[in-house]
């Protein structure tokens, strides 16, 4: 390459240039759409965005980011909530939204095959047809690729599993050039090492993602949904646990506290009774099994001082109960205008759930805040949607210190400090505390992939600043 | 360390010295008992055997070993089949089996410890009382540890997920005497790099097990089994994916091939249609439940060309009806007395499956050779049965011909070499083909766990000799 050239005129010459532009952009408003997420108070500007249309241009690429030593930080859909898709100040965003393609669906082998830029909505409008979806739902209209690179689960998790069960396999690009198939079309397999499940859940920091593919499930015949409410949260989980101890692997499993539930009545002049709530959907053969799942449904309920409130069987009917529960970001929005928020998201065993959830309770009240709690509660993930003005210093400093709190309490209790968001840059500072020595470990792992320290730097496992 | 110690010495030196003779065993049963495995007519003789009881004689083994350059293979149960515990010719082999405790056993959290050496039918025996089980189902009472190792799986897998899924945490240790706690007991998480799932499906190249905490799940609270034979293959296939379709998903769906119910029933003195058989098994929340799900089956066995012709419901009717199904390497010894097995073990997707077994049928033909072809069908893997007098040569010749052409089938349609049997030594040979250039980066981490190659070496990722 010509040692006369800049990292950038060098990235230009290496990718196509189109009549609009081309693939390299150092537009301010390309930088700054990429300069943040949706989770981190953080702007971190990049200096270059890539719209990569193949895996050719990934390459390229990763070769002028390798030749001149220039960070690369892959992007989706920019919904990352730790800082995991923030750019290194001066680096590249690689944006592989354009990478787009759905390919190879087998509905008898359940597969299909993505490019990393696919959103989950549009891939689901795809399945539909067939009688297939791809369950992993974390709430976001996010990228399949960044659904990977986080290991991201959600609302379904509790039945289906989450990315790191549904990616069959991956094709990575690595930092030396070389691109890697990981995973194979069968269902099952003991060959080899688990390449394929080491870069699931690495944030872009072991390799770019060029394309996945993925396990498809049939949509369920006949679905219900109920919304359960209970005297006390200790009743709602227990609730839970009577569930799953029964065999009754539902759908969806979700909490929503008291106080979440009267701000969502106020939002949406609903009137549900507001007590510790929980959300099931259950899945049937038909529409007799699936009604039959709700009567055991109501059996544990009133077993474990509970009632049914809600009961919905209709598309329309199941889209307004679940409202309810998937209104709470809008509620808290329209209570305080102007708020800034911070998700919460730690996960714990399902025997810690109530301590845990009175341990939250309890540092909000101590730290003179008040915050939604809703969770997946059947996998033991919690979330608290922190809240204050942007620029109230005491509130955020009340907000990181009970969240801090909140974490070390998982981690005591054998949890995890990141349930689904991923570690990014604001969940680094719990590695030492979870992974003790295996976070060395993972520090080799990553200056094998990345002896430069180029891919995604100071993510995940990366020293704090 | 006394540099006039050799290893022995100094292995005896850093271990408990008992009455009964100690931990470390040069005697000749004790090695030729290690020098073994069920699936692979080689022997390969360890220079000691080290029973260890605790994490901390492993810590010493590996301690020894490292100072002296000495290889340690790790055995459990030594049921492996494809060579994966036979200890390195002069090594250590690392018996774990009195690592067999049972503890922190949390029926709210569905989660329980097990030492390496615990074994299954003994871990469901002591959970049973509670209502739990651990549902991974190899066939073999193999240890928890070896099961860990290969990521083993089994007839329950196509509901449970196998080892990968249902591992919680692991204690491993390394060879440069640290100890890592990988996983936790939060049932999912994306924090940080999945050590773990690395760990898992290893078989001893990378690190001890030292101890694992497992997922537990209830005991269905009703089950109900069939039996349904099919004109031909083809159909039985296509009744196994209209299940999976149907979302019906079974606790166990397996197959076997008309020549082998016709060999059961010689031995059983059974009469079962000897024809392309399914057995499936499934759960409900009541009987009624279970008795919906047949009336399913017994349609989609219809709608396929097939018929139910067996159905159990009490647990010893189902244990009769499966009987069948597990008494193929009864009936093939009965059949063969004399003969040595070597067991085929490949997965495919489920869209391949129909085209496999025609494959696999006129490569048994092609090489004049006959051999019981089962399969866990819900999950794309089948095992051909195959067999010949130990000093046949000419047989044996064509049989790894045979076998060598129906892995490379399965490489071409995507799928695996092994779908649970591991790799061990006989399939290193497919790593390249199957992984690509992903061998190399296996080769790289292995090089960084285990630098000077003492931990099972040449297994799975290590060059053909």
């Amino acid at each position: 390459m010509n040692p006369e050239l800049n990292w950038q005129a060098a990235l230009q010459a290496a990718l196509p240039k189109l009549d609009s532009g081309g693939r390299v952009s150092f537009a301010p408003g390309d930088l700054a759409g990429h300069a943040h997420d949706e989770g981190v108070p953080l702007i971190s500007t990049p200096s270059a965005v890539v719209f990569a249309h193949s895996e050719a241009e990934i390459l390229a690429t990763l070769a002028v980011a390798r030749e001149f030593g220039v960070a690369v930080t892959a992007w989706g859909a920019g919904t990352s909530l730790e800082g995991g898709v923030l750019p290194a100040p001066g680096g590249i965003s690689l944006d592989l939204g354009a990478l787009d393609g759905i390919s190879e669906l087998d509905p008898v082998g359940f597969t299909v095959r993505v490019g990393p830029g696919v959103r989950r909505v549009a891939l689901n409008r795809r399945l539909r047809p067939h009688g297939l979806f791809f369950p992993v739902d974390p709430g976001a209209d996010a990228t399949l690729g960044g659904m990977a690179a986080t290991n991201a689960s959600g609302t379904t998790t509790v039945r289906y599993g989450g990315m790191r069960e549904n990616v069959m396999a991956l094709r990575v690009a690595l930092m030396d050039g070389r691109v890697l198939n990981l995973g194979s079309l069968a269902r099952k397999s003991s060959s080899g090492y688990a390449l394929k499940q080491l870069l699931i859940g690495s944030e872009g920091t072991l390799g770019v993602i060029t394309s996945l593919t993925l396990r498809l499930h049939p949509l369920p015949p006949a679905t219900v949904s109920a919304q359960l409410a209970f005297p006390d949260v200790a009743a709602a989980v227990s609730a839970s646990v009577v569930l799953r101890g029964l065999g009754l692997t539902p759908e969806r499993l979700e909490f929503v506290d008291a106080d979440t539930v009267a701000a969502v009545n106020r939002h949406r002049a609903r009137h549900d009774p507001e007590l510790p709530t929980l959300w099931v959907e259950l899945a049937g053969r038909d529409t007799a099994d699936a009604e039959a799942g709700l009567t055991l449904l109501r059996e544990v309920a009133a077993d474990t001082g509970g009632q049914v409130v809600g009961e919905a069987r209709t598309p329309e009917a199941q889209s307004d109960l679940w409202a309810a529960r998937h209104g709470v970001y809008d509620a808290l929005r329209a209570a305080w205008p102007g708020h800034a928020t911070r998700i919460g998201d730690i996960c714990v065993p399902l025997s810690a759930l109530a301590e845990t959830v009175a341990l939250m309770t309890q540092t909000l009240s101590e730290h003179a805040l008040t915050a939604p709690l809703v969770g997946h509660i059947g996998d033991g993930n919690l979330h608290l949607l922190m809240h204050a003005p942007p620029e109230d210093a005491g509130a955020w400093a009340r907000i990181d210190h009970a969240l801090h709190t909140i974490a070390l309490h998982a981690l005591s209790v054998g949890g995890t400090c990141t349930g689904e968001h991923g570690v990014g840059l604001r969940k680094r500072v719990y590695m030492r505390e979870e992974h003790g020595e295996a976070l060395d470990v993972m520090r080799d792992v990553k200056a094998l992939f990345d002896p430069q320290n180029l891919l995604n730097p100071g993510k995940v496992v990366g020293e704090i600043d």
